[in-house]
């Protein structure tokens, strides 16, 4: 018999070898019914492996991560099968669940699939899953492996099983198809109910642009028809929020070929609004006692390679930048935190200086291959809100709430108001792993979680999950859409003051060494910008928004009222444009509203005689008509009412 | 007979052959005396020198950067003829004048040169001038000339003249000394009445690292020992206001070995005045019509191939960064015009689009040698306070007026009030080697020209100093102790907007070029800040300055008291500090007078218990007790008088 122990701390007996099917059977048939896979230990397994000792032990159902992780894997597998049926001789590259649904990279040959081919294979998709086969895992060595995908012809495949180890190559078969695969998977094809392929697109093997360009069919499934009506009106919702859309309406952002792939630039209304943003997040920080610095944006190569990133990500970033006298060489950086490190050791520190905040909106570079960029959450430069907070080891809880304070306030003001958080500890059963003293680390797992208490703040706490050189905590909001999005980190670094050695003299007199807190509550401004964009769907806060008023003239008589009336707003620090196109006033309203302009004032003779506007609100229509200093007053007031809220 | 134009517009004739100093001794004898090179067709000549055809001939004096620069350069051989006779085997490297002074860089051989030889070599120099050897020119050719310097050993010389054309090589001699060089100098030593040398350093040969370090001698002459006394006088007080000395006092910037030479980091109290010029340069640009946009620090290698910048900088530059996926090459940005171009281009543009005037803090990359770095003055990164205005051609006029206003607000309010300007114009001699149609550069140069009329800007017109694709105007500011520094350049450029495609649509609707105005008031972040230390002496104006406010309790006993006198002032946006170490009140003072520290408040018993300050502001001294919100008040209301000149 072995024990499992569960979640809740309960524990059970049972025969060694049950698997994770049997064990939910053995609570309820309803249990059974739903579950789709099993955490054993830390690890996702097969609902049909067997578990051999005693263990910690997850049922996973479709609405956990994993479960969905597990469900999509096995579509991936359902999808190569039904193209495998479709399309003879079809090669296979890689077909991983994704966070929405999953794909796979394949080689048709001389076979073209289109968009239009979708609909058949979704249709054949379907008709295999009917069939309730069930997911086979075997366990193959590398040289039968090879034997066996190379008699297929599978020539993607046996390349990647050639750079696997020996011993731990599994496969899964469901029907006709068996692939190389590490799973987990469902028991069996039956669950997967409604199915849609979503998009044809073009993928180098291997994301490589000097490989072959493969076929990339990207898809979603559930275990409900209701499941996945629901997610087709939040993609076509998604589509309409696409921040690469709107920031193009709104005359955000801009790429350019010239420039470089992944190479955002600010156009006049991006760039007013992120230094909004900026500005926003100064003075809450200066109210919190940082101090803003400044470094530049290369660093000698010793600088990382005293910090340890050279070793660890050299070779796939930007490479080093010679210079015409030898010897120098210079990296972009892709972090602010060794330049902040030397700014620490500028001058000696006493205990009495720390806690010390230097905060940067650093511009940093990181490589990310051209196959991988996407807007502005996925680019090749962005400028992190960042700050390091060097302190005392005991200080670490009071600054751990303090940076909390600083993310409450900014989803508040941003209207997040759906979130979660993550505490990530050390894998308990493998300390040596991790750098930093065992009371350190202890010290600040407790203060994190105390931390979290004292906010009434639900975290879900992950054994294992920290990185070797500290414990953090994460935030991930929801949008308006439900989509998660991870925003907020703070990171405890026992790692960089070592390295740097750096120090504080203490109260004894003697030198100790200062914990680093890295934390970034947008994450970068790109990517919060992009997450704005898709939560808002480009109507952002007034405090923020580009234009505040859109003031339309019914007919050109009017251009001159609403430009006083726009030098007015102007004067009042109220961004205001005046549409002064020759065109039909409702033409002129469909235009602003698609501009996401909040407040639009319509004039005309009655209220350029009267120095008055007509109001129309975003979202609420017709206010009525009033004296432009008024609406001047409304409009101040309810910035303000927003502004006193931080 | 010739005929020689005079700068007044007078012409004289001469025979052919004549000299300067023949022509000055036919105007006045006491011009005679006075003069020490002169200017033929914009060429400086040794006043021995003769003219052969018609020309236009200014005679320069001492006062004339032309004349020092002679002199100078004499004076740099005389240094080295001293030294030949005091050094016997030692050799040259090159010994230019410079900006104040000259200097020449040696090898001594075995023997070591240090500061306290220097007055021995002055003593030799002061000698050998008062010998009144002439100063002989020589024509030469190469062979002869590396024969001349190869018999005498001079190695670097040889280098030298073996890199150079034949036929083109010029020998001065003096006494027992003689040196490759271009001239222009003194026709005698006899008017280096005053000698000073000021140092000696190393320094590498070429200026190249893996090249032999030489000795550089630094001096400075006059031709009166009155001049001497004089500069040495503003030498000690420019040691007093070097602004590295400066920026370290008062805690504004630091470099660090580890990120790189000549890389500014900006410390936090620097980062806060940094970015208070940048917010005072950002409201009055607003007002101006200003956009502010944001670029990366990097761009495609064919960026700068396509804007020409490639073909010109490329070798002597950061070299370009590889990435991972081949065929990719990016720089680092050497100036952010480029960019600037891209985001014009994002849409089309029409004529009542323009003027466009898109503005960045934008930090680019320059390498300059490692020995030519010198604080916060030459760096390799540097922020500038950029822009770049398209305007339609008949826009020139109104955007060089604007900018010329935002120029003269930003001298007045940081007390730069003496300045020069200089209209730089086409060589009307050589038309062909600038770009852009003759029309175009005739209305811009008058439209610069009529502009400086208009603000009643006295401009020094100089013929043939445009760079090849537009005219400019550049300023020049005197700083406190009277030394010259350039600070903000307007330039128009034809070439951009040409290599870029730039069009806009007409009011004829046809396609138009337009015109591209660089300008950049401070110049850089840096230079700016570095030049205002210097001016200031780090007596920043008020609202500018770190800490406006130290409150100095006279003993730990009212550390309390002090404490909430600084969070009434926190509140009140005035930047405040308390000086709580445990020492004496004078010693308090003095250290704070150090940090430049415009008003300091004493707190005592007495001032504890009625809610009051003593008084005491820098360079003025007490200023009686009062209410700690009285105070505040008044400098609230001195700081807001100074914003209200904006």
């Amino acid at each position: 018999m072995i024990k499992i122990t569960f979640p809740d701390g309960s524990v059970r007996e049972y025969n060694e070898g049950v698997n994770g099917l049997q064990i939910a059977e053995s609570i309820s048939s309803r249990l059974a019914q739903d579950v789709v896979a099993c955490g054993v230990n830390g690890e996702t397994y097969d609902l049909a492996r067997p578990i051999n000792s005693d263990a910690s032990v997850v049922l996973y159902k479709w609405d956990d991560a994993e479960g969905k992780h597990a469900f999509w894997h096995t579509s991936a597998h359902l999808l190569a099968e039904a193209l495998q049926e479709l399309y003879p001789g079809i090669q296979f590259g890689i077909g991983p669940a994704i966070e929405n649904g999953f794909y796979y990279d394949v080689d048709p040959g001389e076979a073209v699939i289109k968009e239009s081919d979708l609909a058949a294979i979704e249709a054949k998709m379907a008709e295999l899953a009917a069939k309730k086969e069930a997911v086979v895992r075997k366990e193959i060595n590398k040289a039968d492996a090879l034997k066996m995908f190379g008699e297929r012809g599978e020539t993607y495949k046996c390349e990647l099983i050639s750079e696997l180890e020996d011993g731990t190559i599994t496969t899964y078969t469901q029907g006709a198809f068996t692939d190389l695969c590490r799973g987990p998977h469902l028991m069996n094809t039956e669950k997967i109910k409604a199915i849609k392929l979503t998009s044809v697109a073009g993928a180098y093997w291997r994301g490589r642009e000097d490989q072959k360009m493969l076929t990339r069919i990207y898809g979603i499934t559930f275990p409900k028809k209701k499941l996945l009506d629901e997610y087709l009106v939040i993609l076509e919702e998604a589509k309409k929020r696409d921040h690469r859309k709107i920031g193009k309406e709104m005359e955000l952002f801009m790429f350019s070929e010239m420039v470089g792939k992944g190479l955002p630039m600010w156009l006049p209304k991006g760039t007013a609004l992120r230094l909004r943003l900026e500005d926003f997040l100064k003075k809450i920080q200066r109210r919190f006692g940082y101090q803003q610095v400044m470094t530049p944006h290369i660093g000698n190569k010793q600088l990382y390679v005293t910090s340890g990133h050279y070793a660890k990500y050299g070779k796939d970033s930007f490479q080093p930048i010679n210079t015409p006298e030898e010897g120098e060489e210079y990296l972009l950086k892709p972090m602010n935190c060794p330049h902040h490190c030397e700014i620490y050791k500028w001058q000696p520190r006493s205990y009495k200086d720390l806690p010390l905040r230097f905060a940067e909106f650093g511009t940093v570079y990181r490589y990310e291959q051209s196959g991988e960029l996407h807007g502005l959450t996925r680019v090749r430069s962005f400028t992190q809100d960042d700050a390091h907070i060097f302190c005392r080891p005991d200080q670490v809880k009071d600054e751990f709430l303090k940076v909390m304070d600083i993310i409450f306030i900014i989803f508040k003001s941003l209207n997040f108001e759906n979130f979660e958080a993550q505490i990530s500890l050390r894998d308990p059963n493998n300390r040596e792993k991790y750098i930093g003293s065992d009371d350190n680390w202890e010290r600040s797992e407790k203060a994190i979680i105390e931390a979290c208490e004292e906010k009434g703040l639900k975290a879900k706490v992950e054994l294992g999950e920290a990185a070797f050189y500290g414990p953090k905590l994460d935030f991930m909001v929801r949008d308006a859409i439900g989509r998660k999005w991870q925003l907020g980190t703070i990171q405890v670094d026992y790692n960089l003051p070592e390295r740097f050695n750096l120090e504080y003299t203490g109260a004894d007199n003697q030198k100790h060494r200062p914990v680093m807190i890295h934390r970034a509550p947008f994450g970068s401004m790109e990517r919060f910008v992009a997450v704005l964009i898709e939560h808002t769907g480009g109507k952002f806060p007034l405090w923020l928004t580009p234009d505040q008023v859109a003031i339309l003239p019914i007919s050109e008589k009017f251009n001159d009222y609403a430009e006083k009336v726009k030098q007015y707003l102007d004067m009042n620090d109220i961004r205001a444009i005046v549409d002064d196109r020759n065109e039909k006033i409702g033409r002129k309203i469909r235009d602003n509203e698609m501009k996401r302009i909040p407040y639009m004032l319509v004039v005309g003779e009655k209220e350029a005689e009267n120095g008055e506007v007509a109001v129309r609100k975003q979202g609420e229509g017709d206010k009525g008509t009033m004296k432009f200093e008024e609406f001047a007053n409304i409009l101040t007031q309810e910035v303000q009412n927003m502004i006193n809220k931080w």
